[in-house]
């Protein structure tokens, strides 16, 4: 059990989380809009004063893009497979009693991916049980990871930019100015899903227009049925019939990844992120005390 | 043969090309960035008044984008089987002895796709002798089109965002601050084309950070590495092995394409984009004397 008290952040490229543990049991979390991309080289000392007058003057354990090449200090990363006792021998100490954990990397057969903070959360939730050691498990966002789990180990992962995606068509594609209504598990959302299995997403995103134009598709719809094509197709490279996966996610992207999952066959177990977290980064900090 | 003259002109989003033929034969062509885009509605007129200064004071017969609802006049959509004759027939008169070419719809099983101008070329690299009336045609670009020809009409086609794509990812993705360095038939542009056969498009995209992150590309090679998953992706999803494809494109975009198609076991014939309008819209201009 951890012991007194300590900040840990989740520190990310566009927010931030912050949460106030005391005696392994989080007391206080507080989240802001100051992620890497907010924030000049010289004003993380600065900005980490602010949290510690906010939350107490403890000591702090850094996760996330913070610690990347774009952040405050390049903490590295450490190879696959991945344990949180490798996490905790590859801390950065920095003055002022904070500690920096490192990102994680996977190369293999010419091909190479890195996380930085969603390893927390993938070995918080192996550890606290809320998903086996040998599983599959999927953190949906702006880079959607996927990651294989072996004997408690991240054995593999890959990233997708399926988040990335969506919004870089609806802010910038022809289709986008159809994209203006919300996104949510429909009809159209499903049919994006099923039309995924064709493998061709550049000629499925153009039908968006013309379907619009010859009026197959209610209008508003369209921003689902991307949804439900990029969704599905990240799912459908991924996900075989009868595999389950454990999501980590918002409620909202949660529903939307397990409706696609359960409409290509497999079976989706959702987890709460925050609470994998907590368990992961609490791990950590009892390693390296 | 066509009698007299008479300006023809492919009108797309953004750009315009304008051809005289006289008695038959192509007689001067210009070309500018008139296209619709550039155009507010009540300047067509003018427009084409300058075009008659430039080329002589003939009939204009006009096809593509201009004949959309964003463009002059909505001119319609003929469907599918699509002939030459057909388009004739459905010609727009506009006072000023100013005709105006229909698009090209095609819907069929809850699909739906449009075109406007690529139907003159793919009728007329047919009616030329260009390729045979049973074949698979290709129109890279923006919007990529591949036109399955048959008995000479076309018989359906497809509308792929590969270009669009390409330039959204150059200009608003993560990963477009890679993207500086120039698009050639390369390496990389092969390993992108090899790579989109593993269909996870958006976890392939996603990866050109990390490989260069961690030194895996050769810095400046990601551009033709991504222009290969993009082209690849298109030619996979429409290509079988030994397929012939007749590719309309311009020398660049149609040696990307030849060696995408041969790369993955098909067969790759360039055609003269611009010869092929000309004699699709000639027949065109001789069928509505």
């Amino acid at each position: 059990v951890s012991e007194g008290a300590f900040i840990a952040v989740d520190w990310g490229t566009t927010n931030r989380r912050a949460y106030l543990f005391r005696d392994g049991v989080m007391d206080r979390t507080v989240s802001d809009g100051h992620g890497i991309l907010a924030m000049q080289a010289d004003e993380y000392g600065a900005s980490i004063a602010r949290l510690r007058e906010e939350l107490g003057d403890f000591p702090l354990l850094l996760a996330g893009m913070v610690g990347s090449n774009r952040g405050w200090r390049d903490a590295g990363y450490i190879g696959c497979p991945a344990t949180l006792v490798m996490l905790a021998s590859r801390i950065i100490h920095i003055p002022e009693r904070i500690a920096l954990a490192p990102g994680v990397s996977f190369i293999s057969g010419g091909r190479a991916d890195v996380m930085r903070g969603e390893e927390v959360q993938l070995l918080g939730a192996v550890s606290a049980g809320m998903a086996p050691g040998d599983a599959l498990l999927c953190q949906p966002g702006t880079h959607c990871k996927w990651a294989r789990m072996l004997g408690g180990a991240i054995a593999s992962f890959v990233s997708v930019m399926t988040g990335e995606m969506f919004a870089l068509l609806r802010s910038n594609a022809l289709i986008g100015s159809l994209m203006g209504g919300p996104v949510t598990d429909s009809p159209a959302f499903r049919e994006g899903v099923a039309r995924a299995g064709e493998q061709d997403l550049l000629a499925a995103l153009f039908g968006v227009r013309p379907a619009s134009l010859l009026g197959l598709r209610d209008e508003g719809t369209a921003a689902s049925y991307v949804s439900g094509l990029l969704i599905g197709s990240d799912c459908r490279a991924q996900v075989g019939k009868n595999d389950q996966v454990f999501v980590l996610a918002d409620t909202k992207l949660g529903s939307l990844y397990s409706a696609a999952i359960e409409e290509i066959g497999g079976k989706a177990i959702l987890l709460d992120s925050h609470a994998a977290f907590c368990a992961g980064i609490t791990n950590i900090w009892d390693l390296i005390q």
